[in-house]
């Protein structure tokens, strides 16, 4: 049973996002892994490195293969990388003479780097999905109660009144600032080769390259493999958009806690206290903020890439990369949940609210 | 399928460590928390606030119970805790009369923590062991190799000769003293109620609590649910084991990368270039330093643990803890592989090694 | 004497970035502050909502005023923001009619973030020629060597022969995305008054604020008091930067390190070894990329903006994000320091190389 | 003028710390190292490496002895290290034969940072000293209002009543805790030379420095010039502290935002709103609890040095303690401050609390 919160057996009834981990899975990575190598090799056959028909039993046998599991995590204790064992089973799998064709060229980092991209491509999708839908919330309330006052605070002192529409709004404009920019995120094709020269693709490098791009509809784009500011970038997006619903969850726990300004419905049940309700959603989005604004350093470490790849930085990423995407997901699921119990915001009575 | 590499399919492989999961394990968590439960009830029997066999109903419950899992999930998403819904059916397990006194006066914080306790008491056991491995292992190295040239680099650069006793030295101590500071960490029991102040236990609160702490074995202190300092302080000699580890993977990565200073068995194989031996478990080990010298930053965040219970800390704190525990258990695993595997260090002939 | 590296009297020589740094100064923040107020009364004189005379004897009087120093230090341990103390001494120093007009309905974050925004376009353009400077060296080096061979490693091991060309583009492409993020980041004004909301401006405040943002050169934008995603993004840019260059830092150091690969003058003393060469600027250009990658999660966690303004996270935001500024200027110092050193890399004989 | 909020013309008002950071000065520095150096030749003569009046004469010395800091500082810029520099100026201060005799066997780490192990002490007293005031302002304000009532608050919500004793007890117990372990702290002296093997010290090694931290009032151990365990466990110690006087200056806050549970007298004005009575020093305590978490794991990253020294990990460490020093200085000044403001907590009637 898996003890991380996101996955967890109960855990993650609160903490995590099946819609999401599908896309994580070694499942879904195996799958765009299969991908990868049937579209390299029909990319590489368009240009006659590999025979035509090496191209169309690679691409079939990635249709229909499944590797032993078991064989590569074993695999995996010693190269680290998985891609060793599963081509070599893939090849099997291929048989005798297309077999041989099957990566040609192509190193580990190359496909799991274009796995890890189609993967957040389908993955900011829904996000940016999830963002609409909260943005559609957050216009829905401010026509119902955008007009109500609400007491500001500002140091954590009773201010003026302002409107609800002013609170709304410090939650809705970041919110759409980064919807736009996770929108323009592109998620560029991994294809280097051993040392990122693509040294046994000859002449046809860049043309292999281009059409594998094509094939998976990523940006086509010179190798990265040892240039992670595109992989920090995703991740600063991610903890952006778990900030900015952070301060949201915030706010609502705060205007919950002096119970006048805010009505929601639902809320946590305590073992000990049978009256309570708890903002369990609000407090979870801080929780999740301050999570992956603690991830988001380590993706920053992992800039100090060196050389031509290095283990100790790529595995870094490994480990921080999937559970920012995951607690992303959570939080704007959870974004979602909590704004859909809003009953009502502020008051009609500006008096009242102070 | 799991996404964590902790516990995924076969990146496990590398950065798993199957030993140390299972104490992380949802299934671990809950038999500690009906020890919790058993306990609790024998304790307050001990002092008359529940009858002796309801006490003894209780605990026969507990050691066979199994809680609905499902269920479990579905009350934390709106919970947040799960104890309310463990609670509940564990009641309804026990039966009518002595279902009652379940969790008298305790609140789910209670539970939680010091199932954490018991199991962080467990694995901090294991850890112990393993430095003693790995302390052993660095005497054999010293005993064979430690009179052995090298050459001291500092900066980077080659400084002068020292003896291969000299590196070994700056794995050993440090090691040494993290093992001394890990070997006297204190687990307390947590037992406060609703608001820490065991309201429902009259004037039997610290009685109760000292019994509980014997039955489990754990210390007995004040209740400390807001006072986060003992996880901190956790997570600070978990990512301090993980840090000196670290220092000893990059130095033997250098060493492996000068060709010259050391000859190591084993190694990881490449996709692209059948020559190579990755010295995959020394890299993992930086990498994984890096994790925790990351993830020690949220725990010191979830110190800002605001008023009697802190929905938003203490979430955070289960987001992090668990993976540090992980990693620090897959890193001490990793540095006994890596060491076991050095054929050689150093050189008999000075000149040689500069 | 100041204690930070950046600005300590000695430390700052490897350390810091006087070119940079001025910008960053009471002084520099001083003259900003007072830009602001002097174009926020022509602002409100152009709408009529302050006498035309009074905005030019408050520009007048904001082009000479010198500030109490010791009184804003004693007033900012009471009141933490420098504002308050210092209107009170600009009207003073206005005088009696003009002095009331000065500041109206404006909020000491008004002041305090454009005067930020306000430096930070001008450090930002800073860098991007220094980025530019950096990029012109790395095409020189590249016409010199780059056909030049160099092993590639990867995993900290010998992998295959590449080409100078190759690790240069490693170095290039990066920087050259980052100096295109870098040059498209937006400086927006900030004018919102106590709590955001222009109360005091009436059916003015749009036009007060375009008029402002354009007298200082900002982008016109509503108010973003809570909403703090550009102090991140403008973190993110400035920690990718330093990653970017910590990655080559490193390959320098480790190029140096096999003491065949480049050849590089200059270089540290050492007080004990006469005969060392340290990498001095490519250590501290890692060093510089990790202090970066610690501080990000520090404006991440400053997302986190409770209500209409939040003490606790603004803060933060100055603790951590002028560091950053100046870890970021003498990295890019170093940078180009570090490559106007290389004499060669790489061999012209391939063979030599590995 | 500085810009390090900690030192800065102003805003140190707020952020300050006069009495600890003169500890942390370039003067206090050079005053230790020279420390560091007549010691060391007095420890020399000790054994008879150097001449008795050579020793007496270098001591002589570096009690008058200023150095051209502009020197210092351009050496900085090509060594990195101050020493070289600085001994070469000793040398000439202390003149032609007894020069020769300055800094024998000794490393620049060597007097870095036995002279912070000295300023280290000294300030790590001043810590303890404040603890135990904040500690006796927690009695006395449990003495006056311990039996009054209080809202019990859990996950932001109204909970039970408690009495101000529970909540006091939150912010004692953890303090008290810290205090012992700060006290418990040791600061050993550093000396290794070149690369940590006092070659040049011939059997004289373990004498020389077991004379030299007795003379200097530190604990003598052999050298750890690259473990850097104790650095990290200074750094844990300072951001625990942070951490638990965060935790209270949350709750202030939030007690003074509520209306009711506490007055305090003082308070930070607004520029904007007249009434308003900021709790200023209670945010403080937060941003700094916030500042030093995320500056924590920087001293984990710094665990990773690598080989006899690390110039990358060595300078990251140089970023980083000094600014968590200054910062837990002003969080105990803030502290003591914020608790001596409070004129009650709580109510003596127990219904008026909820």
């Amino acid at each position: 049973m898996a003890f991380s919160p996101f996955e967890h057996p109960f855990l993650s009834g609160l903490l995590g996002d099946e819609e999401v981990s599908v896309h994580l899975s070694a499942e879904a990575d195996i799958q765009a892994m299969l991908r990868f190598e049937a579209a390299l090799a029909r990319a590489q056959a368009g240009v006659g490195l590999i025979p035509a028909d090496a191209a169309d039993q690679i691409a079939a046998a990635c249709k229909v293969f499944e590797p032993d599991i078991a064989r590569l995590k074993t695999a995996v204790a010693t190269d680290s990388v998985v891609i060793p064992e599963l081509v070599r089973q893939l090849r099997h799998a291929v048989g005798a003479d297309a077999g041989t064709h099957v990566h040609l060229g192509a190193t580990s980092q190359d496909v799991i780097d274009t796995s890890l991209m189609l993967r957040m491509k389908t993955v900011h999708a829904i996000f940016a999905d999830r963002m609409s839908e909260i943005l559609a919330l957050l216009d829905g309330l401010d026509q119902r109660y955008g007009s109500n006052s609400l007491t500001g605070f500002t140091r954590m002192q009773a201010a003026i009144p302002i409107r609800v529409h002013d609170r709304l709004e410090s939650w809705r404009c970041p919110l759409t600032r980064q919807r736009a920019s996770l929108t323009a995120t592109e998620f560029p094709v991994q294809l280097g080769g051993a040392a990122g020269t693509l040294d046994k693709l000859g002449s046809h490098g860049a043309a292999v390259r281009a059409a594998l791009a094509d094939d998976l509809g990523l940006a086509d784009a010179p190798q990265w493999h040892s240039q992670r500011d595109g992989i920090a970038e995703i991740g600063h997006r991610l903890s952006s958009i778990t900030g900015v619903l952070g301060k949201m969850g915030q706010d609502l726990a705060l205007m919950a806690q002096s119970g006048r300004e805010i009505t929601m419905s639902g809320g946590g049940k305590s073992s000990a206290m049978a009256h309570k309700q708890n903002p369990v959603a609000s407090e979870t989005l801080v929780a999740l903020a301050r999570f992956n604004a603690v991830q988001i350093s380590g993706l920053h470490q992992a800039l100090v890439h060196e050389q031509e790849r290095s283990g100790a930085a790529w595995t870094l990423e490994w480990l921080i990369l999937p559970q920012m995407v995951i607690a992303t997901g959570s939080s704007l699921r959870l974004a979602k949940e909590a704004l859909t119990r809003i009953e009502r915001i502020g008051t009609t009575d500006p008096g009242a609210s102070a």
